[in-house]
């Protein structure tokens, strides 16, 4: 098993970052397992980890438009930091995900990308990608 | 590590398909692993994969009922294709599930099956199923 | 891979539960693993399994009211039982979630604690708690 990390930073407070190349990077410059799986996680609770259309970038921003207009910033919410709304779509996204490696290629759909989502940004993040083999 | 995978014909724009017995058959007919886990995936972006109640058929409708009702299609979105619905609803749902494996059988409740959620069809859909040796 | 499970009584309709302790005492007294991975996992159709901040207990009962006010106990479900709104949020959250082990801990950031999700108690539950070595 292998264990490497990046860093991101985030540049407002909702944002869907494409973290698609800097797996690949990873798998291509510091990586021997051509076979298994990868796991990314993340160690933050108002943010999260997706698959979704990375072709139209338009996707991401109508994905961040519903969530907002489902769970709004302005609530009343109990936590003191107000900032439910994002810890609240962060377990919705959910923090971690897994995808098949197969001859050291991702085994994603010909539209699929992989996103970090930050939801109580501009903030510093870090990503988790081990790597096992088959 | 066994890579299978099967394909779906889906018949209208919304539809939860239990494809609990497409795994089990997997299980028995092609596969020789008997401890570990499976994991089922796929690479479509406007459908899900999710486990629930498979005793009652009324629950998977309400469940599209709700999410309907949550994030309508009819929504002013960026995306020309018009379908960030069936989008959003891919990453709520998720697209990928693991399942432990024990004894040749899968380790879900009495009341559990996995579901093939469309939110885009009707469409050929694809399942991967990876199974793992404990 | 070993198998462990432990028991929950839950107290109220909706609840989120700390499991984090439960988790961290099985590695502790009754695993030998050190490194690798555990996948928690449950059989439940109307509960879930998150990853969140588990510093101020505010953000639960936030998590517990944005649920109920996006998809509320009253609506018209064609499900007999009536607890819809608990399978979808079942869906919502997801039931399963791996985390990381290394040197014997949990690889969870600072703030992130295991929640065991609760929408349709009083009841008793069951966690799996799966345990593989890298």
């Amino acid at each position: 098993m292998e264990s490497h990390n990046f860093f991101l930073q985030t540049n407002t407070r909702e944002e869907m970052i494409d973290i698609t190349e800097e797996i690949k990077e990873i798998l291509q410059k510091k990586s021997s397992i051509r076979n298994g799986y990868i796991k990314i996680s993340i160690p933050h609770t108002t943010a999260g980890v997706t698959i979704n259309e990375n072709a139209d970038r338009a996707v991401e921003n109508d994905i961040l438009h519903i969530l907002r207009k489902i769970i709004p910033k302005s609530r009343d919410y109990s936590h003191a930091e107000g900032n439910s709304d994002a810890h609240m779509k962060s377990s919705l996204m959910g923090t971690r995900v897994d995808i098949m490696l197969e001859h050291g290629q991702l085994k994603l759909g010909r539209w699929q990308g992989i996103f970090f989502c930050e939801f109580d940004g501009p903030r510093s993040r870090k990503v988790y990608v081990n790597i096992f083999k088959e």
